[in-house]
């Protein structure tokens, strides 16, 4: 099952189930088309504005958790998970025509598996952390490597307004392979490509070291980080994020 | 006028002014007694919660925002302001009992100057940035020293739940002055005491810069630095952040 939040013609916020016209099949591969059904009522998904699936009050980010990506950027492999964070002001949805900061050299694109809170959690530990998850969605860790770079830490390079494309839905986890793709396209290009068996630190043990911090929130979002293949974004590209069972969240760039 | 968030004895959250009943400047020194009064009614401080002065969806403070405290953790003074986060989770309220992650080597104390966001904004410049400020509090910035000094980013290390201690009030800018101490006493001994005229990034300055990458939404807060003579806290410790005008945020430090 894939949950889908949107505001309908009328402006009511709903929240209801994303399926293909042609099947589920089609759905968690593209995303366009298909309905949406909310209750008794159904709604073309072309008719509505898919919001984010989520209202994160913090969404806690892995660093360097694809062996792959972690060479690329002639990083060594952690030995615990490299955290950061990314605020609320960060959220996009899908869909939604992304404004990122202007005059920065290099702004890039990082396609990420992401995971959504469920319940309100504290010090759980891993063996226990799929019962706090409500399922998984596709985020783009956008980065402005210009400050990055010169930043002790990332606000500047990860936590600017837009940073966060997130979406299109939450798909229970069931419905998601333990060995699902996580892909990126840029202008139909395929950039990253890698599987989430690939992961160092699997989401159970982000949940148990993230949760020994922070109490974490309904809808609250940890991001696993992001495989081999990280590219810059220009103004005007359509990049799309697809993982697996969840779907493709689909955003345009804007650079002023 | 100092404003204070309160929950009273039947379970209502009000909002209402903070004064003290032997005239203001025993309240804005001590916040101990007094009575807040909301619409036509009073109550006594004691009778009441003392909550968070506000709710931020994020609080991005400062490091090194004093020459004083750069000198004595030998670092540069930076060009421009050091960013970093605290999450919602970190929020704790005047008054409450605080426990901090066990097993740590060093956790550390650091009084700080707040700054409450009256509106949304984004780039803000400068001369325009009063505008946007709702006014003033005290923050203690808990910072777990064991982890920050091992990771990029200061997860761990500065966003553990209650990591930031936050209030008793909000202060109108006018009552807090130019050149107000920012001081700290740990079991009654002075440890912190600067001047808000020391600072190296002034407020609106700090607006202008954050708000080049982040909106920021009403409740949420800039926290300003902390000068010279940070130091460790212990199971027990009472500590108090006071900031002339504002008044005195106390906790009581709980170690498991």
């Amino acid at each position: 099952m894939r949950v889908v939040r949107f505001r309908d013609s009328a402006g009511n916020v709903r929240r209801g189930e994303w399926t293909g016209t042609d099947g589920e099949e089609i759905i968690a591969r593209e995303n366009y088309g298909g309905r949406l059904t909310f209750g008794d009522e159904t709604f073309a998904a072309e008719d509505v504005d898919v919001l984010p699936p989520c209202e994160p009050t913090k969404i806690v980010c892995i660093g360097l958790n694809y062996a792959d990506h972690a060479a690329e950027t002639n990083s060594e492999v952690p030995d615990r998970p490299m955290l950061f964070l990314k605020p609320p002001n960060t959220v996009a949805a899908h869909g939604e025509r992304v404004t990122l900061p202007a005059g920065k050299e290099r702004i890039d694109h990082e396609a990420e598996l992401a995971v959504v809170i469920a319940e309100r959690c504290r010090n759980v530990r891993a063996e226990n952390a799929m019962d706090v998850v409500a399922g998984f969605t596709c985020l783009n860790d956008i980065s402005n490597r210009d400050d990055q770079r010169i930043e002790q830490n990332w606000v500047r390079g990860k936590a600017f307004d837009n940073a966060a494309p997130i979406g299109p839905v939450i798909a229970k986890p069931e419905v998601v392979p333990e060995d699902a793709h996580v892909r990126l396209r840029l202008n139909g290009e395929l950039r990253q490509d890698s599987t989430r068996d690939q992961f160092i630190f699997s989401v159970p043990e982000l949940v148990e070291e993230i949760t020994r911090y922070m109490t974490l929130l309904p809808g609250d979002v940890i991001s696993t980080g992001t495989p081999a293949g990280v590219g810059p974004l220009s103004d005007g590209d359509t990049v799309e994020v697809e993982v697996e069972g969840v779907g493709t969240l689909r955003n345009e760039i804007h650079v002023p």
